[in-house]
C-alpha cells in the first residue's frame, strides 16, 4: 500500500489516535486550524504551513516577494480562523545552491511587508541547504475566546467572508501564461492567487464579538473545507449556490464559476457559522468586512447545495482539488 | 552572485538586520539557538529545524523510526541550550506519494517515542505531497532563567556534556556500510548519529542553579559552535585538545580522533561557559551527567587550541562539516 492510497484524512486520523492523550493544558490539539495551549493566563495558538517549490509553488510563476507574504499569510490565516491575533513566526528555508541572492533578498523583503503590516516579528528560524527551494513557516498567536471547527449546530447560518473562487482562477489564467500588470481584469485573479490577503482582523473580532460558533478557513475549497467543519460538529449543511459570493469580473473567465467557489482552493477566506442571537454583531462587521450569507447548518449527516429553484443535491467532496495538502 | 557564494553567516546577518526592531516581549531573537518570547508571566522559547532528503538524511540509511526520534531530539536540544523545558511540537511533513506508510508509521512511532519520553505534546502540523521527505519540527518550551550564547566572560571555564566526534564518526562507519547490529563496537558511534540522545535536563538544571554564563548545543561541530558563542559574547577561547571527551572505542576507528571532536558535527551535546563562584554547582552535577571542563575563555577575539605540550594555534573554523545547516 502506498501513500496515494492511503487518504490524507486516514493519516491523520491515524496521528491524532496516536496523540490522543494530550496534557491538559491542550486546548485544542490536532484536527483544527491552529492549536491552542493554555500558557499561564492566556490562551497560545501556533500553527504551521509547509510550502514546497513544485508542489505548492513555481518558482518561475511566483514572484519571491509575493511568495514571501503569501507564506506568511497562509498561516496568519489559520490562527484568524481560530479567532486569534498572530504575534510571532520562526521561518524554516531550505534553498538550493544556485539560489539568486536577489530572489532570497525579494523573498525576504516581501515576508517582512507582511509581517509589519499585521505586526508579526520573526523570531528565529533555521536556514539549510536543499535540493528545492522548501519554506515552512510556524506562527505563534494569542486569543481569548478560542473559535474551533466542532461548535456548528443545527439551524446556525454559514457565512464566508470576500469572494471564492477567485485564487483557483488566478492560477488557471497563470497557467495559460497571464502574468501581473498584463491584463487588469486577470490581475485580480493572479493577486488573489499570488498575493492572497486573508481578513485576519475579522477573525479577531468574530471572537471578540463571540459571534460564531465554529470558524475555518477556505484552503483547500469550499466543500472540502465545510465538510471538515461539518464532520467536527457533528451535523451537516445546506449551500445556497446562488448565494456564493463571485467576483464580478469571474464570469468574463468562467463558463461555471460556481464550480471553482464550491471547489477551488486557496482563497484563504473565513468560512463560519453563526446561531441566531449573533445575527446583530455581524450585520455591524458588514461595514466593515464583506461577509455572505451562504447557507445553513442542518441535523442530518450531509453536505447538499440549493439551487435557485430550489432543487437539493449532496455537494461532491471531492472536486478541483490542485494541491495536495492537509492540516494534521 | 549564487548562494554558496554568499556565507550562511551573511545571510542569517542580514535576516538579523531586517529584523532587528523587535517587539518588546522578544527577548531573544534570531540568533541563538531558539527564540525567547515573554508571554504573560512565564518565558516562552520556540525553535525550529527541517531535516531534508537527501541533506540531512538519507532514507535507505536512516531507520525511519530513529529518523523520528531525531527529528524531535534535534529540536529538544535547542530548548536545552536555553535552559528551557520542552512542551509542545508541531510536525511539518512532506512526503512523496510512493511512500511505503509502514515508513510513516514507524517515523510517527519514533517521534512518539521521544515525544513521550521527553513529557512533549504534538499539538498540530501540516501534511503535504512533496518530492521527496521534507520534515519540518518547531517545539515551544518554557523557561524562566534563560541561557543565552552572549553571556561568557574572561576567566569563565569552558564545559561540554558527553563525548564529542562519536556522530561524526558514526556517519563515517555508515558510509562505509556499517549498519546498527552488525558490530557492537561500531553501534554506539551509529546510534549517536542515527537517535542522538542530547542531555535535554542538564540544560534546564543548568539554569535552575543559575551554573551557565553562556551555553549553545554543538550541532555544528565545537570549532563552529564554540565560534558562534564566543561571537555573540564578544570574547575568544582556548580549547585544551587533551581534555575533549572522547569515547575510549573511537581510537579502534580513527587516528585523529581530537579532529573529529573538533570538527564533526550532530553531537547535540551542551557546550557552556561557568564563572567560577558557580563550579560548586558543576561539581553537583557531575554526579548525574558526564560534564567535561574544556577550556577558557580569554578577553581576546580569537580561538586556539592548546596541546599537551601547551602549544597554541589557531583552532580552524571551517572543519568538518557534513552538512550545510545554520540556525538563524
Amino acid at each position: 500500500m502506498k501513500l496515494k492510497t492511503l487518504e490524507e484524512e486516514e493519516l491523520i486520523s491515524a496521528i491524532r489516535r496516536e496523540y490522543s492523550e494530550l496534557s491538559p493544558e491542550v486546548i485544542v490539539g490536532i484536527g483544527d486550524d491552529a492549536a491552542v495551549i493554555k500558557f499561564g493566563k492566556k490562551h497560545l495558538i501556533v500553527t504551521k504551513d509547509v510550502l514546497l517549490e513544485g508542489v505548492h509553488f513555481l518558482v518561475n510563476l511566483h514572484p519571491p516577494y509575493l511568495l514571501g507574504r503569501k507564506s506568511l499569510y497562509v498561516n496568519l490565516s489559520d490562527i484568524a480562523a481560530m479567532g486569534g491575533v498572530s504575534k510571532y513566526s520562526l521561518l524554516g528555508l531550505g534553498l538550493p545552491p544556485k539560489t539568486d541572492p536577489d530572489w532570497l533578498k525579494e523573498y525576504l523583503s516581501g515576508f517582512k511587508s507582511a509581517a509589519d503590516e499585521q505586526g508579526v516579528s520573526l523570531v528565529g528560524g533555521d536556514v539549510s541547504e536543499s535540493k528545492r527551494i522548501s519554506i515552512s513557516v510556524s506562527v505563534i498567536g494569542e486569543g481569548k475566546k478560542i473559535i474551533q471547527r466542532n461548535g456548528a449546530e443545527e439551524e446556525h447560518l454559514i457565512f464566508v467572508s470576500g469572494s471564492l473562487g477567485d485564487a483557483a482562477q488566478g492560477l488557471i489564467l497563470l497557467k495559460k501564461g497571464y502574468r501581473l500588470g498584463d491584463d487588469e481584469r486577470a490581475d485580480v485573479f493572479l493577486k488573489a492567487f499570488l498575493d492572497p490577503c486573508p481578513p485576519v482582523s475579522l477573525g479577531s473580532e468574530l471572537s471578540r464579538f463571540n459571534a460564531a460558533s465554529s470558524m475555518i478557513d477556505v484552503s483547500d475549497g469550499l466543500s472540502v473545507d465545510l465538510h471538515h467543519l461539518c464532520k467536527e460538529s457533528g451535523v451537516g449543511a445546506e449551500i445556497y449556490v446562488d448565494k456564493l459570493p463571485l467576483s464580478p469580473e469571474i464570469n468574463r473567465f468562467q463558463k461555471r464559476p460556481y464550480r471553482l467557489a464550491l471547489h477551488g482552493g486557496e482563497d484563504y477566506q473565513l468560512l463560519f457559522t453563526v446561531p441566531s442571537h449573533s445575527l446583530d454583531s455581524i450585520e455591524k462587521l458588514k461595514k466593515k468586512y464583506r461577509i455572505t450569507f451562504i447557507g445553513k447548518i442542518i441535523k442530518e449527516k450531509r453536505i447538499l447545495t440549493v439551487d435557485r429553484r430550489g432543487k437539493r443535491k449532496p455537494l461532491e467532496i471531492q472536486g478541483y482539488q490542485h494541491f495536495k495538502k492537509s492540516k494534521t
